[in-house]
């Protein structure tokens, strides 16, 4: 593996336990046992790695939102498809307990308001692709609302749940995070959502 | 007003503003434009101040809690009752930004966890209220799931969108917040609540 590469990966694991502002490239480079000059050679600096890693999640969901077509996906490649989602926030989640910090100038809002749009895009288009099947009932403003709703629980649960959990099991936390964000969905359902065959 | 006095409202201020964490006792001192050692006569250091906050926040939801005789409450009640809950929350919301900070020992975690019981307890009793009153029909799991999402999407509220929201009009966020909750509630009752009369 690289060093730029293991740069990256030792950041964001330290990242996600601490939370990128508890950490400096100092810290980073003693973990990786490299000299603060071999770190500075790859990045300039921890924005630069911070910068980087938001990027690569930008792209990472963005390159899943692209290969959906919410008006033929069927109800399991949805499932599917909301799990590899909430497995790629949650790789990167100190990008998102970023944005519920204090600062408004910090560092995960430079840019990464983008981020938060590329979601609400996809809570709001998937309840849109729902309404097309005749799977879902719901007015205007109170498609908004649960657009909204599922934004935010969404958030709550990575930044919360997910960063409380006493058990790191990555699929679990997935698992409980999709069978979160449904059940908002569910009293809407004209009929229940045929979904993973284990469910 | 006494010192003491001043100390607190300035420090939930600073905390509310910028977070527990990027304030020491001596901007606390600057800015009210005492000494560090007059702030030092009142309390010892900002750890102490925090544990007074949350000790304030701890009995001011206690308070609104032992007030409320849930099987006897009138919708309208209710709809002022979680008003005034989540004024209390945004008054120190700083602590629940805590909760969602990285760190396990985080200042606000220390003891604090009996904060987020208080709040379960209210979102769990106000579900068991509504179900004794015939109001909402709603299964065993799916109620503990209702439950935790009004939970979790009320921190979600208060962190996120009430810290993010460009205008700081302390009871608009408050009917929002409100109105949140309820569309989580409101596709399991029975009928619409009767909820206050501009509503």
């Amino acid at each position: 593996m690289s060093t730029k590469t293991r740069i990256l990966e030792t950041s964001l694991a330290m990242f996600n336990q601490l939370g990128s502002g508890n950490i400096t490239s100092l810290d980073i480079a003693a973990e990786l046992e490299i000299s603060p000059g071999n770190l500075y050679y790859h990045f300039k600096g921890k924005e630069e790695i911070i910068a980087r890693l938001s990027k690569e999640c930008e792209l990472a969901i963005g390159k899943l939102l692209g290969r959906l077509d919410m008006e033929l996906i069927s109800e399991r490649e949805y499932w599917v498809f909301l799990k590899s989602l909430l497995t790629v926030c949650l790789h990167y989640r100190f990008l998102f307990m970023d944005f519920q910090s204090f600062e408004a100038g910090g560092v995960g809002q430079k840019g990464s308001q983008r981020l938060l749009n590329q979601l609400r895009r996809f809570t709001d288009g998937s309840l849109t692709a729902l309404m097309d099947k005749g799977l879902l009932e719901i007015k205007g403003n109170a498609k908004s609302e649960l657009s909204e709703n599922l934004f935010l629980l969404g958030l709550s649960w990575l930044c919360f749940e997910a960063n409380q959990a006493q058990v790191q099991d990555e699929q679990e936390l997935v698992e409980k995070g999709a069978h979160r964000l449904i059940s908002l969905v569910e009293p809407h359902l004209s009929r229940r959502l045929q979904l993973a065959d284990n469910d």
